[in-house]
């Protein structure tokens, strides 16, 4: 009876954290500049969403230096990594479900029943 | 520069409306209660799901009566198909993605560079 989006987290799933955590997973450490640019987010909306990972736990955010310019970088944690890949599993559970129960590409109108 | 998640609309994105969306895609409508049920949502809150799934066109909702007991069920529009099928494209792709980026099984501990 347990359908596939229970096991999907609120805080991980929204779009945004989500590009966020995936970024970031990719690298040792991401910069803000370039979260911001890749998600076409505001530096605002990053920061709230930033902030609710990092209260969770999922990242560290890390400032300092580079030259002379002030940075900050984002660094997903173990859990940022571990509650990452239990989305990433749901997700595939649930892409791989939708695959197998609809055609390939476009749907076709069904058959309407009287 | 463009993410994936960019390719994410939160009507549909959103988890209890996933779970909505691709049971509905299962079937050729589908019983309130079996999505309450499956979802594991209260009356209410599946019911203002549909509502925001019903006014982007995606659902249709059809009451009628079973023998003597009144039904309520759901049923997916060419556009909420549509829509569907866009979501898991672009999940299809950030979970083809997170895979060819990230160890097959739990994540080994990374390298720290000081």
């Amino acid at each position: 009876m347990t359908h596939p989006t229970r096991g999907l987290d609120e805080v991980v799933h929204q779009r945004h954290r989500l590009g966020i955590l995936t970024i970031a997973a990719e690298a040792r450490r991401v910069d803000f500049g370039y979260l911001r640019e890749s998600l076409e987010l505001t530096g605002g909306n990053l920061s709230r969403h930033i902030s609710v990972l990092a209260e969770a736990g999922m990242v560290e955010v890390e400032k300092g230096y580079e030259g002379k310019r002030p940075r900050t970088w984002v660094r997903i944690t173990p859990a940022g990594r571990k509650a990452l890949a239990a989305e990433m599993a749901a997700l595939g559970v649930l892409v791989r479900r939708h695959g197998s129960t609809t055609p390939a590409r476009a749907p076709a109108p069904r058959p309407v029943q009287t």
